[in-house]
């Protein structure tokens, strides 16, 4: 028998896969439970404060692996390096997944954002913490504070908005495009 | 009595503004139907393609009233100053709203790219024609087709980005700052 720990680890983790792929709305505790290969009846005991709790923590989750792998690019590589292969594999794990598997944050964000501030909080921290992955790379390169804080934003926005339009065109060139013109923009102004 | 285009008109209208704010899977029928002020039953004479059908009619209309805007100020203004106004009207839109009037085609093109071909085209036709608008100014200034192109997805990816950090942090900040570098990098290579 898994541990208890197990259920609860399990449905955030099958949580996270589904508001990646269809967003919050059409996402409903039937369908984790069945995913997670869960007891019904779990949900109640484990997240107290309901779905919203359980998709927060999805958030969390995803967002603190998306940290982890964009710091460790940024460890060794210059920040235009790790745009242009981060726009590359975002490309890559779109077009495998059937255009499903883009920013595992965004949906949630835009279905959420003017009706919970416990999920807009969640995606802002996960947000941020992307963006200050760039910050903190910039800055070790002697780039002032405020202006890595404006590019890193650019970079970001860029990415997550060429998600979209790769994923509604089920074309990973939009992706591919911005790519190359921010890894261009940071050539130019990044140390 | 209004006549029965009007009915239809005023149930895609009221769509438009429905996924706007909340997205596709949260939007149903009985909402629309409520909020368009039209008869329950008329929607399956007027959309026999059911709620499919109604979302692609509004997001065309989202797209075409959006290029209307995009093309007026073009016409007078310069790249840069129309990507720098576009994201101060942008924020400004989304705080008057409480973070809820962003884009009106992202949501719906984040929650159903991997479910529906016919909402990822309408989505797709939308973007392309907000992008096709910065290409035209930009190639009318000079610019050679294929880089006018890259740059202005560079463009749209980053306000469309900058639109979903705004609507997360419920804060037009994200806005603002890409809105200062895209204008920044088009005066550097727009004529």
């Amino acid at each position: 028998m898994p541990r208890i720990t197990d259920t609860r680890q399990r449905m955030v983790r099958t949580a996270a896969g589904l508001l990646r792929r269809q967003g919050y709305a059409a996402t409903g505790w039937r369908q984790v439970v069945a995913e997670s290969h869960t007891p019904w009846g779990s949900q109640a005991h484990h997240f107290p404060g309901g779905k919203e709790q359980l998709a927060a923590e999805a958030i969390g989750l995803s967002g603190a692996r998306y940290e982890r792998l964009l710091l460790g690019v940024l460890d060794d590589a210059h920040p235009a390096a790790a745009v242009r292969l981060w726009s590359k594999v975002a490309a890559d794990e779109l077009e495998k997944s059937g255009w499903a598997d883009g920013c595992p944050v965004a949906t949630v964000a835009l279905e959420t954002a003017h009706s919970s501030t416990t999920l807009g909080a969640a995606c802002d921290d996960a947000f941020t913490s992307w963006r200050d992955a760039f910050v903190g790379a910039m800055t070790r390169r002697g780039l002032r504070r405020a202006e890595a804080t404006s590019l890193a934003t650019l970079v970001l926005a860029g990415i997550e908005g060429a998600l979209l339009l790769s994923r509604a065109r089920r074309d990973g060139e939009p992706l591919r495009t911005v790519g190359k013109e921010l890894e261009r923009l940071l050539r130019d102004r990044v140390p």
